[in-house]
């Protein structure tokens, strides 16, 4: 199935001259979603992920059934103040700006092998502070998957120490 | 399954006073996780649900699983300035402070019969707010469901016009 259909531009979005890819659409239809999930089980199943690490808030919507449908424990990264027990922050620049991630202290069992899922690949940033949560509450990172890739920002040179893979690449 | 026992008390969060009810440990456990899913999914089969609405953040990490078991739409409503194309907003308070929430104009079909999903029923502030949103675009609202309710809050109160259930309930 070509996803690229069910991801509408949004032009200067949400700063002038920013180009949005617009993942609702695919939300929309239960097909192109369903395939989206499908095709992410199946690489996280490739990695041999133990957890799902989801990344707020986007990543929410495709790492939640990831997790329910292969029956894998699922943990979100979230932004601060969000998490309300013991937790560890990593600060992180981002395509437009700066932001903090989150993850609670007891998220993982010490050595769990984890995948993380958000829905765009833009420079890495966000991605790579959830990886660096990760290892700082002791769990390993098989892998990354993405929704979709935005190929121009290089994001995979930020995030080269890992296994990445997206469902759909734009230039 | 008795949920109550994977979800975490944490005193004082966000502010002095307030007792969170942390659903990060049910999140955790593949089983917990899969059984709050599998209810959730039946009780949108008993509301006839075309169209699964989630509200930002954590009603996404229920309702995306939902409607991608059963293979409906999955329409996000979501906080202010995250949504690119044109959309409805409507202001609201909630338990500690006030907020607002978006959804696409074009988020549904008219006359679609529609179940929102949220993690949580306190004040019910978020979930009217949503419910007017899914009227403002035209949908149906044919139920709420939420993971946990508390039910000192009276959110059944605000919530009278519409079919609510949940599955773990506090005083």
């Amino acid at each position: 199935m070509n996803l690229n259909k069910f991801i509408r531009d949004i032009p200067d979005f949400p700063q002038p001259g920013i180009l949005f890819r617009d993942i609702t659409p695919l939300l929309q239809n239960p097909e192109a979603f369903s395939y989206s999930i499908d095709k992410l089980c199946e690489s996280v199943k490739a990695l041999g992920g133990e957890a799902i690490v989801g990344i707020e808030s986007r990543g929410f919507i495709f790492a939640a059934p990831v997790a329910a449908r292969l029956g894998l424990p699922f943990i979100p990264v979230r932004k601060p103040g969000k998490l309300p027990a013991e937790r560890k922050t990593v600060e992180y620049s981002l395509e437009y700006g700066s932001s903090q991630l989150d993850i609670h202290l007891d998220a993982l069992v010490p050595g769990q092998g984890v995948v993380v899922i958000d829905d765009l690949l833009a420079t890495g940033g966000t991605s790579k502070a959830a990886a660096e949560l990760v290892e700082m509450v002791r769990g390993h990172v098989r892998g990354m998957l993405f929704v979709v890739e935005i190929a121009s920002l290089n994001g995979r040179e930020v995030l080269k120490d890992y296994e990445c893979s997206s469902l759909v690449r734009f230039d």
